[in-house]
């Protein structure tokens, strides 16, 4: 593939494998879930592609590109995915919307996530080499849960990590979180 | 005290116990702390008088006073705080601002916290009558820790307790933590 090609060499060899290890599992979870596999794999090649890319080349884009300037105030490990999908458009030529969404917000999730942005996320999470405790526990979930209940679980995942870390969580992703909570339970609560 | 006689027929006799408990602890983390105590006294003894107040009249006072409206998307436990602020406003004549957001932020927390919202905050948390795990822990910590500190692990207390249930979590209380993390690690992270 020639998008493969391409980033293999934006990323050392452990980073390329989780690549394919999303990408195979995107490509799954969107045959599972009824999504384009096509689209997926696009987005899972695509998702890493600035994940080694200098910093302050990246802030130059947040910037210049009139990204969400919160993002400059949180870490910079939350960067490549905006920056990533800015790249997906003008280097790969991406046009869907939905494949550059699923890109930019790989690693934060955001209120109204479409099917391939939840996949995308969900792969990257589960995909076969990551190694962290309870990502057993979401591989089996895959198998048994809606896609909304299964982003729910990962989500969770992700900020009940960082909280116990005392780590700042980027306002995307709890809004997210809530999105999701609020869509499954109603809006109101009496 | 006329405040503690006023309160006292506005709720059940566990919640009175709670009340006092609360105003002994946050007059003494305000002594501890440097704020005022008897400012933390009176906005203990007023931060749950509406605890039981009738939903649709907090609902109405929600709509009628302009509040957040985004309060109505969430748990009704927590209206009770905006409305007690209005009630102590429009009822036994509290005019102190930071008093008023001490009381209207207990549950949640919120950007930019004052000290003695920290110190109601808290005392809510970890009064003598609170039975929860961890709550050892926290009353521990603040015989410790710095107010700032204190807060950190109370809300991030909270919000884990809150995730551990996949229970949606308030904006505010995500921004309180998120902002009480920044403030402590510098705005920008390089």
């Amino acid at each position: 593939d020639e998008l493969l090609a391409a980033i293999k060499d934006r990323m050392p060899e452990k980073r390329y494998i989780h690549t394919i290890g999303v990408t195979d599992t995107a490509i799954k979870l969107a045959k599972q879930f009824g999504e384009d596999p096509k689209k997926a794999e696009v987005a899972a090649i695509l998702h890493d592609s600035c994940k080694y890319a200098d910093r302050n080349w990246m802030k130059q884009i947040i910037i210049e590109q009139q990204m969400d300037p919160t993002l400059l105030q949180y870490h910079h490990e939350l960067w490549h995915g905006p920056v990533g999908a800015y790249i997906a458009k003008t280097e790969f030529n991406v046009t869907d919307e939905d494949v550059l969404n699923a890109i930019r917000f790989h690693t934060t999730g955001r209120i109204g996530q479409s099917n391939l942005e939840k996949i995308v996320y969900i792969a990257d999470m589960i995909e076969p080499n990551r190694k962290f405790p309870g990502v057993d526990d979401l591989r089996k979930a895959s198998e048994e849960l809606t896609l909304h209940d299964l982003m729910i679980k990962c989500i969770t995942h992700s900020i009940s990590f960082l909280i116990n870390k005392y780590q700042p969580i980027f306002p995307d992703s709890f809004e997210c979180y809530n999105d999701l909570l609020l869509q499954k339970k109603g809006q109101v609560k009496e």
